[in-house]
């Protein structure tokens, strides 16, 4: 059989299966698992990349009926049981797909070059990047209003994303680099969280929201609820009439499917995600499944799943066992969600957190956020890092991974030694 | 006064001057200093780009008199002690240019693509990249031929980078992820070091660069000596007649300096570096210095130091001294180097060392080598965190930072979740 994809819900598929009677193949165009959650910390300088991704190969070392191969699925032949890959083909017995999701521009792709999202350690490399540059680009700026346009940073989406990093700008524009600059002060920029709704965190209960709200205010993010994005400019964001001159914009609004689910030729929802049966599986088509952010699974609430990763974790259980079951031609199970709760955090000892009935916030929701974390963390080596990164930069208000790469303007001149 | 490059000649002069009576601009286009002895484990996934950079703003933090700016430096004019930088000019009274190096090919400007060097956080990353994906690539290869060539790692250049980067090559074929693959063999790759003259190591005494070459040997690394490349192909490292079948070539050779020092319009060595005074100022220039890889300083032996950091140092600290003289109408100084040894590191508790007359190798040259990086190292956080990894490393066989981070083949279809 063959699982696409190696983020929460291809991984947790593999794992389920490793050991077991069957020979696994796991597809995914990049060599990590990526533990999504904290790609924010990359984002803004907290923590490496190695901290949160680990090479597939090596989670699945000890699994010897699990292959791991580096390929990009191009297209799903379900009718002919076959994968079309970047290089060469693949059949299938049994099939999982759990390719994610991508970014949603809501019809304004070419806003993706100006306001980057958040999916991948290269989104989070090319933000921390931006916004780096931005404070640099500042210090050398003559011109006032140019210079504030630098010191303005825009977050679209007041979801757990965008929150989290409008939280760990406020943290960064305040207190890591106050005083690491002569001529800007960059207490002074201006950090703006904008949410179409007339809520932020809309999935959590009300009272969590405006908590939450006035957390990000107490460290310096102006939010703003009701605002629509209407256009976005190198220089500016407008909503409607209104023009905010800004230099930075990113991007945590809207999520898609990837764009695989297409060339299935079976139902989508509005996003793009596959309709699936009870089990998880594609219509007429018992032996593929899809998890995670591709699949909208309407059997339990009547709307879709969240896109979070408990959810594409149980999903990657559930079809591992219904694969399982086929095997021995058992009958399949029906998936269903035990929601455990959810959290998003907002900085340093901010967080709000639902649990079941329990509504928690500040420091405690803050505690629990971190357990939960460190605790799902694949691997004693990126815990203990990411631990240590983060009583670092507790304890010294700093940020470990300051550091600006990829390309520059031109090469030749004047490098660093 | 203005300083162009903040690697280790102009941070270490830009450190001697804080909270001196001199207004100091450190000019570099990069962000951060970069300890580049350790850049090789960066190349070979075993530290993370973090460890071994830091924001030269950070470091300079509380040197009030210093200001950092991210800005490429273009062309210097001595006559009108004035820059021109990628945005703007600047003029300055006193100068220091320490731009460092850049790799050369000898006049095969086009084997860049194809064979990188080793200079930037970038170059290590693309290094790294490469490697991780020629394993990846021989795990999907069906044809036996071009899989031994995606097996097959060729280093240009037996000096300590060339020597470094092999035996690391050979740890990771031979250790590291000898059963993370099902289809091929890793412990059946062939690295190549090719060095030119008659012996690696050539800086080093016969006895210690032959016992290197034997250490290297042992850990499956091909040594081949009077080996000069005559062609790169994307894949083929031609020798004379003979050709090495590779897709993965990775170039220690050459060194040339920074263009920069073709825009002063003075005397240059043969490999553009600037013929300087005993005092290290420009002739004709008393108020502009070079030190580092763009320095070629003949008064010590005759011909020029080598490119190493102790050298960068020493010369960084004597700029900044005479500087200081200079503003209080005192004689400049001579500058000396004062050799306190080298070192190479081979893998695993081997290396070879020079201190004086003493000669170490194996065990003890290894512990030395990892006391004396980790000494220098600039940041408490740093040297933690490499230690962290080195112990991590040693105990497990592991590597920590086994990403592959970069440009991928296309978008959208099938991305991780």
């Amino acid at each position: 059989m063959v699982i696409v994809g190696g983020g929460f819900g291809g991984l947790y598929a593999a794992r389920a299966l490793a050991h077991r009677p069957v020979r696994v193949t796991l597809l995914d165009r990049r060599n990590h698992h990526l533990f999504q959650p904290l790609l924010y910390q990359v984002a803004t300088a907290v923590l490496n990349a190695s901290d949160i991704a680990v090479p597939l190969r090596s989670v699945l070392r000890r699994a010897t009926n699990i292959t791991v191969l580096l390929a990009e699925v191009e297209k799903v032949e379900l009718a002919n049981r076959r994968l079309v890959l970047d290089r060469g083909e693949m059949g299938y017995d049994a099939l999982v797909l759990a390719a994610g999701a991508s970014h949603s521009y809501f019809g304004h792709d070419e806003w993706e070059m100006l306001a980057p999202g958040l999916k991948t350690l290269e989104d989070a490399l090319e933000i921390r990047r931006r916004v780096l540059l931005a404070y640099e680009a500042a210090e050398r700026e003559q011109d006032g209003a140019e210079r504030q346009a630098l010191l303005t940073f825009v977050v679209v989406g007041g979801g757990p994303t965008g929150v989290e990093l409008a939280g760990a700008l406020g943290e960064i524009s305040r207190q890591t680099i106050a005083r690491d600059f002569r001529l800007i002060d960059p207490t002074k920029s201006r950090i703006v969280l904008l949410e179409g709704g007339s809520l932020i965190l809309p999935t959590f209960p009300e009272s969590l929201s405006r908590s939450a709200a006035d957390a990000l205010r107490r460290i310096g993010v102006e939010v703003r609820v009701r605002a629509i994005v209407t256009r976005v400019t190198p220089d500016a964001v407008w909503l409607g009439g209104e023009q905010i001159r800004t230099r930075t914009v990113l991007w945590a609004a809207g999520v898609a499917a990837t764009p695989l689910a297409r060339t299935l030729g079976v139902p989508l929802d509005r996003s793009g995600r596959v309709l699936v049966e009870p089990d998880l599986s594609i219509p007429v088509h018992p032996e593929a499944f899809v998890v995670g952010d591709m699949c909208a699974f309407l059997h339990q609430t009547g709307a879709p799943l969240p896109g979070v990763a408990p959810v594409a974790i149980q999903q990657g259980r559930a079809v591992a066992d219904n694969v399982l079951r086929r095997l021995r031609d058992a009958p399949t199970r029906p998936f269903r969600y035990r929601d455990r709760g959810s959290m998003a955090t907002i900085g340093r000892a901010a967080a709000v957190a639902v649990v079941g009935r329990l509504k928690l916030s500040g420091l405690v929701a803050w505690l629990a956020w971190l357990f939960v974390h460190i605790m799902f963390l694949i691997g004693f080596r990126n815990r203990f890092l990411v631990l240590f990164e983060w009583a670092w930069a507790y304890v010294t208000w700093h940020r470990g991974a300051r550091l600006i790469t990829g390309p520059w303007r031109g090469r030749g001149a004047a490098r660093g030694q």
